[in-house]
């Protein structure tokens, strides 16, 4: 027998993604966030939930672009000023003394000691409410090469990225495999 | 130096949430997915992204609800068949002997073994390509007792979900906690 609780936003896992862009004078900033997710196949996408008095929503809706950087575990703590601080008052960059990297195919910085960039321009920006969801096509990845397993494609084991538990405020990594997919669900078929 | 690589959905991490509805007979169906995230804090909504191809879409756009099942990591098997059979021409629940329970609060079923629940309105049909994307009001969540913490709140280590890792096509656990939100990025604050 289940409870119930109040509406939240409990879903789980969510991801630790660091959204980079450039404000109004240039500068870059780089913010985290656990709203988001891959959203379309074909063309590929990915969306990122900001509130509108963050400052990189400003910048997002002047330059129409974003970056998404993934961290690993091992700058969880970078991701976690990134999420704390704002590019308003702070230059992130220089103070966590991480590398911004102009992107060559969209107006926005990534991380460059990040293992894994995603470089999104904004195709649907919908208002839902506190936030507003970005919508953004994937034009282009950026990789580190011991990231990349032999057919190009990023392994989550090399990556390891870090998930956000809300209702603990705890950064968690990833663990060990639990099974294939599109494998293990055949034994129902039988 | 990063690789540059052709656009793709390999984001990381990425969850395993199961989509549950009703077909237009009443027949309580579910489908694994894992291009969804929250996208709004207030109201609370969350977004999973289907193909029209997909049996399930149907019934989305019929009943104009969803709900999102989240499997524990015993599970995975189920949720990876889910994934890879179609309501169409199977009764998931059936075959792999979990439990359809009618919500509440919104027209659609959810997976009783699993530990925690959302249930979703629809607010927004967003049209991207492959992909549809429903964005869903949080309606209701309903969680097992012994996944809930002082406070009522679900813990992520109590509820042990699994994300899907594409390149290698894995279901992998989650890790260990490797520091707490808001507080270890502090330190590039003073």
């Amino acid at each position: 027998m289940k409870q119930s609780i109040k509406p939240n936003t409990l879903a789980m896992p969510t991801p630790v993604w660091c959204v980079g862009s450039y404000d109004k004078n240039g500068k870059p900033n780089v913010m985290t966030i656990a709203w988001g997710g891959i959203c379309c196949s074909a063309p590929p996408m990915l969306t990122v939930s900001l509130r509108k008095a963050t400052y990189t929503y400003g910048s997002i809706m002047e330059r129409g672009a974003y970056t998404v950087s993934i961290p690993s575990a091992k700058h969880a703590a970078e991701a976690d000023y990134f999420g704390i601080a704002s590019g308003k008052n702070s230059d992130k960059f220089a103070v966590s003394g991480l590398t911004p990297v102009r992107s060559d195919v969209v107006d926005a910085p990534y991380v460059e000691e990040f293992p894994l960039i995603f470089e999104c321009k904004v195709v649907e920006t919908v208002e839902l409410g506190l936030h507003t969801q970005f919508v953004g096509e994937i034009v282009g990845i950026k990789a580190d090469e011991d990231i990349l397993n032999e057919k190009g494609m990023p392994m989550m084991g090399a990556v390891n990225p870090i998930v956000f538990a809300h209702a603990t405020r705890e950064y968690r990594g990833i663990g060990g495999v639990v099974g294939s997919g599109f494998k293990i669900g055949k034994k129902f078929m039988e």
